[in-house]
């Protein structure tokens, strides 16, 4: 039996039916775990802290989650407003970014959250208008083109680099490819959006946005959610293990994002963007 | 091809992709659309109208979803409260639940969000204390036995009743069985959380609560947000398709909650109070 001993997988003991049959066994679980994200910034000489979220999160990869999370709720609008240091206190599960001197966040998007605008009520069109909006990058990727075959083995390379999940089947993946396939990094959360804020964060901290030459891989299902933030990163390319939903499918069409749903090691769909996606022989298939 | 039209799901035309071939094809996508859940109710002759969430959920079953999302959050404490008619403006994604006079909302509960109270900081033990004294639900229920066998059948009988998501593949599911595995009732949303909000207030509307005596059949994996919205509505056997998370195991545990992952069509994993569970052969397992 697999054993697992890290901050993102605990050991149980469970009991373990099969047919009629029973016994105890020790068994890997996912660890979700609160974590509290605190905003600290100074105005005018005075000193503001204001938590801005809690959410529930596989503990691990903190610093890139908080840091991925304000800057794809449109917060935090680059790496050079955050100081060097990001206060974590992991017992506490509890985490603040500072900000440096003379910046201030974006607090409306906390109230905001994309999803609606004062002129014209709640709707999928408003909220994807609002994602346009703080949109940080522009898009310059037309002449971006990927063969259909880098495609079919990115599951099995996810597959492989999904130690965590692997033992505990828990945990939701994002993992970022450059635009041959070759596997570049991944993050494993029990939230789906934890796991694109801690890639896109990390990609942040290391100054490597937009991540315009990337392929992003979700091992589950593209909700608008998981688009609004990949937007946010300057991603072009979606590809998603499971289904897509009716909005993911429309913001991606409008901010120019290829979205890939129900990738298999010898088939996909494409639902918006096709023309960055090259197929050999087109409009043969029965 | 199995043509979908409703609220649920929308027929989009994509791209299909296999091997080398690709083709036009029309495709069945699952509908996400932001749904705001409003409270109006009436303090000191005054009319109070307040913003409670917005949530992105697939369209259909609103009333339920607004009801049972501020039932299990621990905003409305009974049916009672609610007034005969919800306000609901579909074209407009927007609901308001309408409290009878004399009646107020628990609206620290918003803020609080189960996660975190101020005495002891954030943690996983602070949000299950924090879910076990908004419980409206006394546990009565020791002496339900529910025969191993019983568990088997149930994901064959939600995969066929799952029409959505059999033409979609994008949505969740959260069915009820009685404690003899007959299926009493099924949800499905883009939100695993709203699945099992509509599905609870439903319950909530018809008088139902509390579910003591129904098995909660998850799609996929439990969460401790999941466990905690069971609990509200006194739900005592939760059985998940997919994993369990620490704190959703934890939450279980010390709610009184029968938690079951990884069910199969002839095994399954218990992770808490397997009291409720009779197997023929124990610890004969290897």
């Amino acid at each position: 039996m697999m054993q697992v001993k890290n901050e993102s997988a605990e050991e149980l003991i469970i009991h373990k039916v099969r047919s009629n049959d029973l016994a105890q066994v020790h068994d890997a679980v996912a660890v979700e775990e609160p974590l509290e994200i605190s905003l600290a910034w100074q105005s005018e000489g005075k000193n503001n802290v204001k938590v801005i979220s809690v959410t529930m999160r596989t503990p691990g990869h903190d610093p890139e989650l908080a840091t991925g999370f304000l800057f794809t709720e449109g917060i935090i609008k680059e790496k050079a407003v955050i100081k060097s240091a990001v206060a974590h206190s992991f017992a506490e599960n509890k985490i603040t970014v500072v900000l440096n001197d003379g910046y201030a966040p974006a607090l409306q998007q906390t109230e905001r959250n994309f999803y609606t605008t004062s002129s014209c009520g709640v709707c999928g069109k408003a909220s994807i208008d609002a994602i346009k909006t703080v949109s940080a990058f522009k898009d310059n990727t037309d002449e971006i083109l990927v063969d259909a075959n880098v495609f079919y083995s990115l599951g099995e390379k996810l597959r492989a680099q999904q130690t965590t999940f692997n033992s505990t089947g828990g945990l939701h993946a994002s993992a970022l490819f450059d635009l041959r396939g070759n596997f570049i990094s991944l993050r494993e959360d029990v939230g789906r959006h934890n796991a694109l804020d801690k890639i896109i964060g990390a990609a942040l901290i290391e100054d490597k946005l937009p991540l315009s030459n990337s392929i992003l891989l979700l091992s589950g299902r593209a909700s608008f959610e998981l688009v609004q933030k990949a937007m946010m990163a300057g991603i072009k390319i979606i590809a998603a293990i499971g289904a897509p939903s009716t909005l993911a499918v429309k913001a991606a069409e409008e901010c120019g994002i290829t979205l890939i749903g129900f990738l298999r090691s010898e088939s996909f769909n494409i639902y918006s963007n096709k023309k960055r996606i090259s197929v050999t022989k087109e409009n043969t298939l029965a």
